[in-house]
C-alpha cells in the first residue's frame, strides 16, 4: 500500500515546472505519432462498427471529435472510437519494459474530455506526461506473468486513461486512490483472441480508454473505489499476476521520466517482430544478400515474443499478419520493407514472400530473454543455400529511444499514414503537424484543428 | 472446447416449447424481484452518479427506460443505470453454486435490448432464461477459486448478459461462439472495494450489463471474438480461475432447468448472511430466547462467507453493514427482522445491535463447506448468560428453491421495495404486478408499462 500512496500522491502534485522540456517535447511528439495512428485506420473493419455503436447509442454531438470522421459526439464515446482506430495499423508506440502501448490509451482519454473540460494545450500534455508515468509504471508492477495471459495495454490501459483525466480534473491524492480503485476493478483483456485473428484489439483499447474516463468522471462525481486495489489481497496483482514486484510503482518518480524510454514504431507489425526485423535487414546489407539466397532464418528471441507471436503461422488477415515473425521477415527480406502498404500489397499472397515465411523459425534466447523487457534485443542468424552462415545483432531497433525517430521522419510517418487511408490533403496534414509543434501555446486543445 | 461448443449450440437451438411452463413462470417472478430491486434503490447514493453520467454523456431520449427516473435514453445506458440500481439494496437474487447474482445482469441487459428491438415479452423471457441457463453453468465452470478474487456477478455477469441479448437477436451457435469472445475478454470485477465499503459493485453490476449487451450488438454487426475464450490457453479459466471444471459448461443442458434452481432474496443482505440468520431466528423461536439471554452467537459458516465477509468489523455504511455478518444477526435477534427498513433505522447506531454484533463470530465448519455452493447451510451456536447452549441447523434458507416466496410473498416484497423509495403509487404497482404475470402476452415488452 505504501508504494501506491507514493505513487498516488506524486500524480497529485506533479506540476508543470517539474516537468523538464525535453518530456514535453517528446509529448507532442507521441500525439502526433498516436494521431498518424488514428488517422490511418479510416474505413477499415472493424472502425466502421465502433463508429455505428457510438452512433446508435450516444449523443449526436457534443463537444469530443472523433478523428476519422471528424463528427462530434460525447467524451465518452469519443475515446472509444479514437482508442479502437489508434490500435489498429500496429503503428502506435510502445513502453519497452512495461510492454504497455500508451498512447492508444492515454491519448484518446485525455484529448476526448480535454475537449469536453476547455482544457488548454499545456494541460493536456500535463496530463497525458502523469497517464505515461503511471501507466508505465503499474506495467512493469504487474510484470512478465500478467502479460503472459491479460493484454496490458486492456488491462494496464484502463488505469493509464483514467490516470490522465484524473489529473485533467486537477485531483487530489485521496481522489486518485479512489479512481485507481475504479478503474482497476474493471480492468480486463485477454490475449485469446489473437490465434482466431478476431478483433478483440481494437475492443480492448477503446474500452480501456473509455473505462478510464468513466472512472475520471464518477470519481469526480463522488463515486469510491478500493484504496488497495493494485496491492489488496482480492486486488489486480493478486488476481491477475503471479510476479508482481511493488517497488515499480514508485521506482524514481520525478526523477526518471518512463514517457521518455517509449519507442515509436517504425515497421507496421507487432513490436515483438521489430528487433528481428531490424537485424535480418542489417544483415542483408551488410553481406549483401537477396532474398533467393536465404535458406533458412532463425530468430533468436524472448519467451513473450513466443507466446504473442507462436500462435500464429498462416496469417488469415493482413491484421494477423503483423504478429506473424514470418511474413515480417519476409517483408524485410524480399521488400526491405514492412510498412503498411508493404502488409497491404504483399504480406497474405505474394509467393516470395510466403517462401521466405516458411523458411523461418523462433527459438528462445537466453540472453536476450534475459534483458527483455528492459531491452529488446535482436537477432537473426541466416543460412544461405551455399551453406554459408550469417548472424547479426542489434541492441536498439530502429524507434528505440537511443535510436529514436527525427522530427522529419515523424513527420514523414504521419503524412504516410494519412496517405494510407486518403485522409486530408496535403494543406490539412500540414496545419496538423504544424499545431501539433505548438499544442502548449494553446488555450484550448480543440485548436489543433483550426 | 467441445463443452464450449455443446454450450453454444444449446443457446442457438433453444427454442420455446423445449422450455417448461415451469421456467417461464419463475423467469416471471424473477423479472418481477428484479424490478423490485432496482425501484427501491432511487435516490440512493450511488444512484444518481449513474442517471447524471448517462444524461451527460449519452442520448437525452431513446427507445430504452431508466426505471428509478421513467425517463428515456439509449439501451446501452438504459442497461447501465439499471444493473446499477438493482444491485444496491441487496434483495436481488441469488444462484447458490455459482454464486451469481443472475437477474441484476441479465435483466437490465435484455430488457433495454428487447424495448430497443422491439421484441414480444415471450421472446424476452426466453432471452432472459437462455442467460440464466448460461450465466450459471460458466458461474460453476470458474469455480470457487475465481469467486475468491473476483466478484462473478461482474465478470460472468458480462456473459449472462451478452448470451440474453444475443438471443433477442437469434444468434447462430458461431455467433455465440465470438459473442462469447468479445464478451469474455472483458469480464472484470474485483472484489478489494467491500473492506472500504467503495461504491463499485453497483459499477460492476453496471458494466457487465452494459458490456454484455454491447458485445451482442457488436457481435450482430460483425465483430469475431476469440473462439474458446472460455478454455483456451490464454483465455478467462487460464487467467482468472485455477479449478475450472469444463464439465459444468454443458451440464445436463435442456435436461436441468438452472434458473429454477434460484433464490429469493428474504433478508436485505448478503446472501452468505442468511443461513445463519435463518438458523438464529429459528433458535430463538424455539427456545423462546430474548437477545438480552445472548452472551454468545458462534456462526459456523463455509469459507466464501468468511472471504467475502470476514473483511467487515465495524460497517461503516448501511450497504456495509449488510456484509457484516455480526450486524445481521444482531438485527434478527433484537428486531427479529433484517429488512430495507430495519437496515436503515438499525444497523449502524443502535446499542442493542451493536452490543449482539460485538457477540458474533464467524467459524469455518468443514461439513457446511463440502456441501457449499451446491447447498448453503445455515448453522448457530447460541450460549446464553446462564451458560445454556443451544445450536440450529437450516438445510433450505427462506427463498432457496425448496423453500421459495409464494407469489403472494412475490408481491408484498415488491410493494415493500417500491414503498422503501417511495417510487409510485398505490395503483401503480399493482399495475406493473399484473402486467409482469402476464408479461408473456404482450407483443412488446414496453407494455408492462401500459
Amino acid at each position: 500500500m505504501e508504494e501506491t500512496n507514493e505513487l498516488t500522491l506524486f500524480l497529485a502534485n506533479l506540476d508543470e515546472k517539474q516537468v523538464p522540456e525535453a518530456v514535453y517535447s517528446r509529448c507532442k511528439a507521441l500525439f502526433l505519432d498516436w494521431l498518424a495512428s488514428a488517422y490511418a485506420s479510416k474505413k477499415l473493419h472493424p472502425i466502421p462498427l465502433f463508429e455505428h455503436f457510438a452512433q446508435y447509442m450516444g449523443p449526436q454531438t457534443g463537444k469530443a471529435t472523433i478523428l476519422v470522421s471528424e463528427k462530434s459526439t460525447s467524451a465518452y464515446f469519443a475515446a472509444f472510437v479514437n482508442a479502437a482506430c489508434s490500435h489498429l495499423v500496429e503503428q502506435d508506440d510502445l513502453h519497452n519494459s512495461s510492454v504497455l502501448h500508451p498512447a492508444t490509451v492515454v491519448f484518446p482519454a485525455a484529448f476526448a474530455a480535454a475537449q469536453d473540460l476547455d482544457i488548454s494545450g499545456k494541460d493536456f500534455l500535463l496530463a497525458c506526461i502523469t497517464g505515461y508515468e503511471a501507466g508505465i509504471r503499474i506495467g512493469e508492477f504487474l510484470g512478465r506473468s500478467h502479460y503472459k495471459i491479460f493484454h496490458t495495454t486492456a488491462t494496464v490501459g484502463t488505469l493509464a486513461a483514467a490516470v490522465a483525466v484524473g489529473k485533467l480534473m486537477k485531483f487530489s491524492q485521496s481522489q486518485f486512490l479512489h479512481l485507481i480503485g475504479t478503474a482497476g476493478t474493471q480492468a480486463a483483456g485477454l490475449w485469446e483472441f489473437l490465434k482466431d485473428a478476431a478483433d478483440s484489439k481494437q475492443l480492448h483499447t477503446a474500452k480501456a480508454a473509455a473505462n478510464g474516463l468513466l472512472a475520471a468522471y464518477f470519481t469526480r462525481d463522488g463515486l469510491t473505489g478500493a484504496q488497495n486495489i493494485l496491492q489488496g489481497r482480492q486486488g489486480l496483482a493478486e488476481g491477475m499476476s503471479s510476479d508482481a514486484q511493488p517497488e515499480f510503482l514508485n521506482d524514481q518518480l520525478g526523477q526518471r521520466w518512463a514517457l521518455l524510454e517509449t519507442s515509436f514504431k517504425y515497421h507496421a507489425s507487432c513490436r515483438h517482430t521489430h528487433p528481428a526485423a531490424d537485424a535480418l535487414l542489417m544483415l542483408m546489407k551488410k553481406n549483401a544478400l537477396k532474398f533467393e539466397d536465404i535458406s533458412e532464418i532463425t530468430a533468436h528471441v524472448h519467451q513473450a515474443a513466443i507466446d504473442v507471436l507462436g500462435l500464429v503461422t498462416i496469417p488469415k488477415t493482413i491484421h494477423q499478419a503483423k504478429f506473424s515473425m514470418g511474413t515480417v521477415l519476409g517483408l524485410i527480406a524480399v521488400y526491405a520493407d514492412a510498412g503498411l502498404d508493404s502488409f497491404k500489397k504483399h504480406a497474405l499472397e505474394d509467393d516470395n514472400v510466403i517462401s521466405i515465411r516458411d523458411k523461418v523459425r523462433m527459438i528462445l534466447d537466453q540472453e536476450i530473454d534475459k534483458n527483455y523487457p528492459k531491452k529488446w534485443l535482436g537477432k537473426v542468424t541466416v543460412k544461405t543455400k551455399k551453406n554459408q552462415v550469417f548472424s547479426e545483432l542489434v541492441t536498439d531497433p530502429k524507434g528505440d529511444p537511443l535510436n529514436t525517430l527525427t522530427q522529419q521522419e515523424l513527420e514523414e510517418k504521419f503524412i504516410k499514414l494519412c496517405d494510407f487511408s486518403g485522409m486530408f490533403n496535403e494543406i490539412e496534414r500540414k496545419k496538423i503537424i504544424k499545431n501539433t509543434w505548438k499544442l502548449d501555446q494553446f488555450s484550448h486543445v480543440s485548436e489543433l484543428f483550426n
